[in-house]
């Protein structure tokens, strides 16, 4: 089997679940509990606070553990917007966001709230110049990903936060969770209010993630009740999932100190392969993230050829899993202003530090191989 | 060890966690993936939506996994809050409620709902009479609970829907977290509109739980994006954790089917040994929820004897371990009007269907031991 659907979910490493195993048998008090169980789930907690924090070079308490990506990003969108509506009811993002930043944004809107959809140009990349533009008096958050899930194509966070600097009630979201443990994005620097990440793109579980808060910021949470994770995020804490995301987070860390190029390489030699399909246009342009990579076979159905891919025991993706809004075009690709033939006919691979270049050899043998078929 | 706190969380059962690891292993998939490992995904979460459906005796449909009790809460009632505010902004709750129905409530007081939070008797009892008086035009949701967490009482959830079962506007909401596996509860001759489980109650995992929204009721999303589960809750779904709390849901059906009589044979016991305790109050009237008796020992600090208990292995909670707001007081002791020596002198045993008579007896001879040892 060859997996290069790594931005749509990851297999979970044996020592993630390993972990997760360990605390739901061995310490399965609740944290809020004052007996002994309680009270050893209650370290580990703040124990994962702690390593979390240090992971991402933050507080201890800035760290909210989430149940993933699309909640993180419900959370710092809404959690901004509610907190904050007095000061303004603006809030800037792009058109290539995660349907999670874009359909909460359009939610707001129905609430009252005016979102700027800024566009990108045609690498994909959102303009600096834009934001600066858009930015108003009443603007009280910018939202924009750090990698985005179809292309690839990394933002110019940096520039962003730096603009965003000098205005105390404007906040910064990033979305990183195609981004994290493959391109490096130091939150301190870069003028971060949010970010979030989720655990099962970085084999880590699904069901878990978790989002950054600067400490000043507040935040209107999801779910109020019993006052956890600093009256943040409500509810008994997920202790064996959130043990499993750090221990996600460490080993990816790990890997993309010791093993980042790697996956450029299987990068580089997939561009190299296609590069002799007549057929074939990459999408996606070069120097951004490693682990995807966004080409079209104009004229062919994607999923023919998905179809025909996984018979052959191989898996990739047509367009990201979770925009399946317009049936036949990827709103990213329609973003960048492919012809329509390009925009409907990509296919997205995407690696993980697993994958190694037999596979990617072989992935263009087979897909050589059902072109010429499908060509008959 | 003796553990008493299952209704603060209980040990997950062994199945459960095999449950788990198995989905996370071998069906890693993202289930919106259109892929062989999307489909199984895939395959895999529409089976557990029809068993979930077939347990509940609801539409498969009808079932949103979430990630526990305060997630289900706080969808439950800001999702009918937001999608029918133009009917109307009223919602009838009671004051012994969970936080995470309390504070959800407080919330939307500060975005212009008007709350009513009604009394409830000596015993711990909503009166219907007293929703039918609450009741207005504007009226868009009663949220009460099924089997109240500190106490044990069973509220008259029937009676409530008959009263509701012609108004077409005015949902109604059960938390069932505490009373799932011991109390039945049929949702549809209820006249039950939206109802919360948790995993990690019945001996599911942490982190899982289920919203059950019937069919015909909208529902404003709080997770917005890629429109998973029907479009009530977006995000990646966590699959080893539904089909985990599917696996709980079924056991502990069981467990109810053939050992109900157990739990009860547990807390009578424990009824009886407490009566010869001249020191000790029993708060929970007789005939409630089987598996939870809070009890008082006015003049002695919980907290003491909690610790006492805890350094012989035995594991009891003062109050909820979610509701912390009042250091001292228990807030459904104090609605029920118990004398304050009463209800800041509390102690809440609850019991699962694995613990045994011996453990009960134990229990007694240990407290009469640490009574007599703290009178001296």
């Amino acid at each position: 089997m060859i997996y290069f659907d790594n931005s749509a979910t990851t297999k979970p490493l044996q020592e993630v679940l390993e972990s997760f195993h360990t605390v739901s048998e061995s310490y399965y008090g609740n944290a809020s509990s004052v007996h002994r169980l309680g009270l050893e789930a209650s370290r580990i907690l703040r124990k994962a606070h702690e390593q979390a924090g240090l992971l991402l070079n933050v507080n201890p308490e800035e760290i909210i553990f989430t149940s993933g990506g699309t909640e993180g990003n419900n959370l710092a969108i809404k959690g901004i917007a509610y907190a904050y509506q007095s000061r303004g009811k603006h809030i800037i993002t792009s058109k290539i966001e995660h349907p999670s930043v874009l359909v909460a944004c359009e939610f707001l809107a129905t609430q009252g709230f005016e979102i700027t959809y800024l566009p990108v140009d045609q690498t994909g990349v959102v303009k600096v110049d834009d934001i600066k533009a858009a930015l108003r008096e009443d603007t009280i958050l910018v939202s924009i990903m750090h990698v985005n899930n179809e292309l690839g194509t990394i933002q110019p966070i940096k520039e962003i936060g730096a603009l965003l600097s000098d205005r105390r009630y404007t906040f910064f979201h990033v979305d990183d969770v195609q981004g994290f443990g493959k391109v490096k994005l130091e939150l301190k620097d870069n003028g971060i209010d949010l970010y979030t990440l989720s655990g099962h793109k970085i084999h880590g579980l699904k069901g878990t993630g978790l989002l950054y808060v600067k400490k000043q910021v507040r935040l209107a949470p999801l779910f109020h009740g019993g006052g956890q994770q600093f009256e943040r995020r409500s509810g008994t804490e997920n202790l064996p999932g959130i043990v499993s995301l750090v221990k996600a987070m460490r080993v990816v860390t790990e890997y993309h100190l010791h093993h980042a190029e790697h996956i450029q390489q299987l990068n580089n030699k997939l561009r190299l392969e296609l590069s002799h399909f007549p057929e074939v246009v990459i999408n996606t342009i070069e120097d951004q993230a490693p682990h995807i990579l966004n080409f079209s076979i104009p004229g062919f159905k994607p999923e023919v050829i998905l179809h025909a891919l996984t018979e052959r025991n191989i898996f990739v993706s047509t367009k990201s899993a979770c925009s399946s809004k317009k049936p036949d075009e990827s709103a990213v690709l329609s973003a960048i202003q492919l012809p329509r033939a390009q925009s409907t006919s990509a296919i997205r691979v995407s690696f993980s530090y697993h994958n190694n270049e037999g596979e990617v050899e072989l992935f263009a043998r087979v897909l050589k191989k059902i072109l010429k078929d499908l060509k008959k």
